[in-house]
């Protein structure tokens, strides 16, 4: 006799009663043998998101996906090992500069990444626009590459936490994705057995991010941070804004291009102040004080670090980034200041523009893309270029217009509305 | 482009709004066609199980499952139609003495029933313990015996609500099988499909019952009196208690025995309460006045119709009914009242003797169940026969005696507490 069945378990959680630590291990090991349905997994999933889990059951839950594959280990390394995550959010482009960057101070960066799905990029669709960039790497591969260069990008691979990766597609067609303890479980899982001694969350709030209002950010960060921290993980959270996109582009090459701009010192000025800040926490994270990024920008020792870390996996650095094929402008409307521009627009733009991808197997266009000319608190005049919209595939203006309909406000200079900080809080 | 999608009808319940008409019947088409898999239809029913449905979506959910399929029509019979569905309780053999009693009373009886999954009884496997009776009609079949004999009891054929039956085998192993909306909008769509012109209801309520509390038995009730009034049926409810079970026997050929006792003018004094009053009610809705069913019992004319009845399907009136191998005694443990008679316990017991089945696909014994020599208000004497167990494998009497552990109370003479009534209510 099992020690358990699926439909006990979907009643337990129905009913609003907390699962037993024997109930998850059996549960999630059941469901990655194929002994649990999809159909009961998917029931189960809206009964967590509806009535919630507590701290204790998120952490067994976490544990369980965990044991579901390997765990990789860096305790072998010289340096010592720090990884960043961010929610993801619009123009979100932060590990590309991030990575060679704290590599660049000292700390190994492993960084597992995923592809986009939705309205925002994924990291690894932005590097494979890169000339002969390859995401997918053996353990071995990665451990050789971190050794060597200290930052290394690239796909998970299927033997880390296979309950998470199963769960995850089931969410997405389930109407589930939206469950902070399946969430956080899902990150935590992979980072945990991804093997990094410190790990620094960024977590967005607002419009464009998954997380629509603060408390729920805070709650979804909080959780994280507890569950790393429990896990031997050095792990802390900054909560940041995602209302507006970051810097001045969301699309594969174009974020590329504009992550260079910040590793060769210049850049949008937010950019620069997130790559900074959560390379300080990275840092702080991993035990190394008394060395500056801002240094390693300046000295161009994170512009080599990128170089290397590119190269190592095929990458053609000379090379010249793709450039779509159409633009079409959009002026601004009026004399005054852009008081507003909507990540979510912007992100449902770029997405239409074939930066994203509708379903897993799509593929996404490198060159396709949002510009914007202006960032919210800076003064516009009638006419000028407001936003250039970059794409293969002219047909898909009208679309990514219409998403862009209300998604700015240019007000009249003087009238300028309070800006929302980028960060907003750090929770450790 | 679909009018909607799973996901986007899924978050919406999720979120607590209303669907709309047109989502609902996009859903539950799309669920039939296959485009719906059943891991998002477990999800929707789960958001359902948690969020509720006001009365509107509840009547176009079950119109959906209607026109999933094909409805018949009995208005070219010469007599009018009343059916009678009970939700389900323990030694609840009423159906059998009913259908010919109504019968011959004038009106015609379209019973289409169920076999039993867990601890309540199935009318189909009830009858099945008749040697030769078949459970399988054509949809001529049945008119015709309807026509001939007045009174059918047969399975179900799968043009009828065939979302229904995709959905209930789902709502099975996936923990939703206890959402009001969707328990009414199942029994409803198919009696509505069924094509009777008067309904009759019968709501079980108590330990044994699916709705252990009057309130959510009246909720249930009340729903589907309204669907099926506004569907132009003539419905009426009994709220009837389950907390005792019926009669004096649970099981399949114990059950037709006691029937057969009813149908002879004898039989125990509640099952021919609730037959006559069920009866009552059938009569009522179908518009025949002037007609006492005690009457038909006692002049034997309903015997006649459930003798016909049988041999219709194939049944051997005159053969005598199979009995168990192996009979195990409960001795009453002191002198006293019995003052409680748990139902849950007793379906439970007969269940685990081999009289249910744990899953669709198992068989059960003809024989097996529980007899009861004594009703809660009966006194007893120490070391009299309280219970008779029958079963094919002696085996199965240890489980069987464990869940009949604290199932039943016998308390000193003078000290008996107030018995339930049977009929608690009638909702019309």
């Amino acid at each position: 006799m099992p020690l358990h069945d699926a439909v006990e378990v979907i009643v337990a959680k129905r009913d609003g009663h907390p699962l037993s630590d024997s109930q998850i291990d059996w549960m999630v090991d059941a469901y990655t043998r194929g002994e649990v349905a999809d159909e009961q997994m998917s029931a189960l999933t809206m009964a967590i998101l509806l009535n919630g889990m507590d701290r204790r059951e998120i952490a067994r839950w976490t544990a369980a996906m965990i044991a579901s594959g390997e765990r990789m280990d860096f305790s072998g390394l010289s340096r010592p090992t720090a990884d960043k995550h961010s929610t993801g959010g619009v123009g979100d482009k932060i590990t590309l500069p991030l990575a060679p960057l704290v590599a660049a101070c000292g700390v190994a960066v492993p960084q597992l990444s995923g592809r986009g799905l939705g309205h925002t990029g994924g990291t690894l669709d932005k590097l494979e626009s890169i000339p002969g960039w390859r995401a997918a790497l053996s353990n071995a591969e990665m451990l050789a590459q971190l050794d060597d260069v200290g930052a290394v990008i690239c796909a998970a691979g299927d033997g880390l936490a296979p309950a998470d990766k199963r769960l995850y597609a089931l969410r997405d067609v389930t109407g589930t994705v939206e469950a902070i303890p399946l969430i956080a479980s899902s990150i935590m899982s992979k980072k945990i057995a991804e093997g990094t001694g410190a790990l620094v969350l960024d977590v967005k709030v607002g419009t464009g991010a998954f997380m629509k209002d603060e408390a729920s950010a805070r709650e979804l960060a909080e959780t994280m941070v507890a569950l790393g921290t429990d896990a031997g993980v050095r792990t802390v959270a900054l909560l940041t804004d995602m209302s507006t996109p970051l810097g001045l582009t969301a699309g594969n090459a174009l974020e590329v291009r504009e992550s260079l701009e910040v590793l060769a010192g210049g850049g949008p000025a937010d950019v620069v102040e997130l790559t900074l800040a959560l390379a300080r926490e990275m840092l702080a994270a991993a035990g190394v004080d008394g060395v500056d990024p801002a240094d390693r920008l300046a000295d161009g020792s994170a512009m080599d670090a990128w170089r290397r870390m590119i190269v190592a996996q095929g990458g053609d650095v000379d090379a010249p980034l793709p450039v779509a094929r159409e633009q079409h402008v959009v002026l601004a409307p009026a004399d005054g200041v852009l008081a507003r521009l909507d990540a979510m627009a912007v992100g449902l733009a770029a997405w239409r523009l074939g930066a994203g991808r509708a379903r897993k197997e799509d593929a996404v266009q490198a060159g396709a893309g949002v510009e914007w000319h202006a960032r919210p608190g800076d003064v516009v005049a009638a006419g000028q270029p407001l936003l250039t919209l970059h794409t293969d595939e002219p047909a898909r203006f009208e679309r990514a217009l219409a998403s862009l309909e209300g998604g700015y406000d240019v007000v009249p200079e003087g009238s300028r509305p309070a800006l929302t900080p980028l960060v907003i809080d750090r929770i450790a």
